[in-house]
């Protein structure tokens, strides 16, 4: 780095504004104050039907490492632009909040509270932009993970994006979200260490070049490995990629294991039904065709429409970088506020997009599950205190079109929401990687087919309790009241 | 980290079928051969006429680090796939090549090394993945974010986009991509502390409904700050947020340095006519206005055809995820290698898509400045050896339309690429990130407004020497050949 500061911490991961907002706090002693805000999506990116939340493991790390080192404060001392009371303030800044939040993994929709902060004013600022950073991303790629993994169904999807990846970060943390969302390997050799995450790979064209031919390519990488996936495409698939594999799994018999081949260019559709049908009169019925080559859902889809022979199914670019729709746009909104007398007061932020307007108060998220079939009948939001499972009939109305609205009865209420930290502790235990991967798996079976859908799914009904309704509505009032105050106006 | 490994380190940031490769080159006897890679990306991004290099300070820490830690060959072992004997060469193993790069900030072009390496054919085939995770990213941002600035142009551009960046690294390399592209200053906090970037940043929303009305909020600023923006959007731009902004800035008078207001939200176009109108009548002719809310090059062409008084764009998703096209495509393809002889043998990938085609042999690329007018006249890929300074008279052709040519004399000869890695050493010294970004500005302005232009650029000539081009067509020759042996037929 070209810079005389040699510890590096997250605490500066932040946007400067939140200093600004915090030495404001200070200064004005409201910095203790406790206030709420949730992180959440307008909007499911992909078109999508749903979202898979992830991104906490990192958040736990962040927060567990929560604090200023001397590097931190000096640069800030450097910079000019904070007194050393607030400095020294800084130094000693612990984080002491509670968090709760989604579950890694979790089916998640717009407008639902992902994550709870309940800390001091200040606590809570200063973290929202680092919370952003991780969630945004790893949620994307968790969901485009999923919407592909939707389409490969039960053969194997495999994460080759690292080269492509917006830096080293969202490589490392893009394959776990992508694994999370349903891939089952990566091509990463570090998050399999860091992670445990399959690791999956065989060899690139400039084996073949080095090695001048296909033949002796494959041939000393058979001496060499006991699996063997030839890669086919570097001068000719058909005339001399696919059948020098042959030839060397032929030669080298039980010594392999010759799992099969892969293409990573071309027409892949008529490429692989060629190739099957020699690896099949070549007696290897049971060769897997691996391909690769810009991937995404929709060319999957469509090379399964066009019967192409492929079994397993290697996907970089589209989505490690999410290309198709590269941010996710989750935001984190003040939603509650402690004041002079110690009471709470919700607040909300008002906007001429309805959809924009945010919902003010102290929130849980419930699943509302139809015992009967064992499937999702949306998700329900109350103010805390609220029970739904103790409400015989649940009435469940669309948070913009309210005359939109079903009874239900015969339902199991599940929070979504699980207690991360409380009051500056951990005090949640992070399930295993695969127990997130088959968490988000089941959560997607209890949702019928109508929201999981690649194209056009039904908009998955996300509502309020009367309660937070009301609330809602009373916030609005109160602001345009407050509006007219200070403008004299009518809003 | 759900894993038992808690050190960490980039040495198996690398795709899977890298350590596949180097286990058969180190079986074989062939792993220290010499050999030879290019870096490079095949088309520019964003329909742009050029662009921008980034991420060698990077590769120089990556490099810098190079080494198996007792975890990595650990994990290796447990994952089963390699024997004790490859994990003890591993474990020792060194970083001993060259590299040769362009400059950061440099402008560049499709088809032209940016990064050659010159390594033990390990060595080299490791690093592959780290280095293309890098430049690929950092490049894309730092192209980007001269091609906003282009339209910005002496305005003030600031980069706040680290929530929607793809994970942390990319938020902090990205911010410090686009200061090397031009933009002036960045919300990271922790960018200023590590890359000495200026920051920037005023206010969020939040704090205005913390403080529950505009007029409080702002005083609160303004008593803890000297240099005051007030965010206006909050409620009501026109009839509560710029209003009150003069008002404090009013009552305030020479206690505070009043900057501007900032606008992040509706029709900036509008909004920001207005409240110019109303900063002016009120006194406040200096005031700036800062705008932010999804800005990009065609948001900001546009609001200019507007007459939208902005004189600071804030601006985040589009630049930090490159939006429009999140990935760039460089590939990292084997030129030359060693043979048993030890000569060089170059090599070359071919496809029925000429442009994919690559150019074999060791090369160099200098920028050809036609010494009359200080502008480039192109680009010259030559083979390690050719001297262009030397030629009176230097032939240029089109590399894929040969019939286009043209002669240029009195030119430099500017070698475009430096040492900076020479048998494992370093040997080069980073110039200052202001010095990058300098030279970027520079560069960029040696070169005819045709290539620069926004939209339907004209193409920048790269060319090869005759040489370079003949060596070329006499490897595709060889290439015909094999594969003729190979298949037995004509290709």
């Amino acid at each position: 780095m070209s810079t005389k500061f040699t510890d590096d911490s997250l605490m500066l991961h932040t946007d400067l504004y939140q200093l600004n907002m915090m030495e404001t706090y200070w200064r004005d002693g409201v910095h203790n104050r406790r206030a709420v805000f949730d992180l959440f999506f307008r909007k499911l990116p992909f078109g999508n039907g749903y979202a898979v939340f992830a991104g906490l493991e990192k958040i736990i790390n962040y927060i567990e490492n929560f604090g200023f080192t001397e590097g931190d404060i000096q640069y800030l001392r450097e910079e000019g632009k904070f007194d050393e009371d607030f400095l020294a303030f800084l130094k000693d800044l612990k984080f002491t909040g509670s968090i709760r939040a989604m579950q890694e993994g979790e089916i998640v929709f717009a407008n639902e509270p992902l994550v709870r902060v309940d800390a001091p004013l200040v606590e809570a600022q200063l973290i929202e932009t680092a919370l952003l950073n991780i969630v945004n991303y790893q949620t994307l790629i968790a969901t485009k993970a999923s919407r592909i993994k939707q389409v490969v169904k039960d053969e194997i999807a495999m994460e080759f994006g690292t080269r492509r990846a917006h830096e080293l970060d969202a490589a490392l943390w893009g394959t776990r979200a992508a694994y999370v969302g349903g891939f089952d390997s990566t091509s990463n050799v570090r998050a399999g260490k860091l992670f445990g995450i399959p690791i999956a790979g065989t060899h690139a064209h400039s084996m073949v070049q080095a090695y001048k031919d296909d033949y002796t390519a494959f041939k000393k990488y058979a001496e060499t490995h006991k699996d063997c996936v030839f890669l086919v495409d570097t001068y000719d698939t058909l005339r001399s990629g696919v059948p020098n594999a042959i030839k060397v799994a032929k030669e080298f018999g039980d010594k392999i294991n010759f799992i099969g081949i892969r293409l990573d260019s071309g027409d892949l559709a008529y490429l692989s039904k060629e190739a099957r049908k020699m690896l099949d009169e070549a007696g290897f019925k049971d060769a897997k065709i691996v391909a690769s080559s810009d991937l995404d859902e929709y060319t999957i889809m469509n090379l399964k429409a066009q019967g192409a022979k492929i079994d397993t199914w290697g996907v970089g670019t589209k989505l490690i970088t999410a290309y198709e729709q590269a941010a996710l746009g989750a935001v984190y909104k003040i939603v509650s506020v402690e004041r002079g007398d110690g009471t709470m007061e919700d607040t909300i932020k008002i906007s001429s997009n309805p959809e924009k307007v945010t919902t003010p108060g102290i929130k849980n998220v419930y699943r509302i599950i139809n015992k009967a079939n064992n499937r999702s009948e949306g998700d329900y939001i109350t103010l805390e205190g609220e029970n739904p499972q103790q409400e015989k009939r649940l009435k469940m109305f669309h948070p913009v079109h309210t005359f939109i609205s079903k009874f239900v009865t015969n339902f199991d209420a599940r929070d979504l929401h699980h207690d991360i930290f409380r009051e500056g502790k951990l005090v949640y235990t992070q399930p295993s990687l695969d127990e997130v991967r088959r968490h988000s798996k089941y959560c997607l079976g209890v949702l019928w087919e109508e929201y999981t859908r690649m194209l056009n799914p039904e908009e998955y009904p996300v509502d309020l309790s009367q309660k937070c309704w009301d609330n809602k509505m009373r916030n609005i009032e109160e602001v345009k009241e407050k509006v007219m105050e200070m403008t004299g106006e009518n809003m």
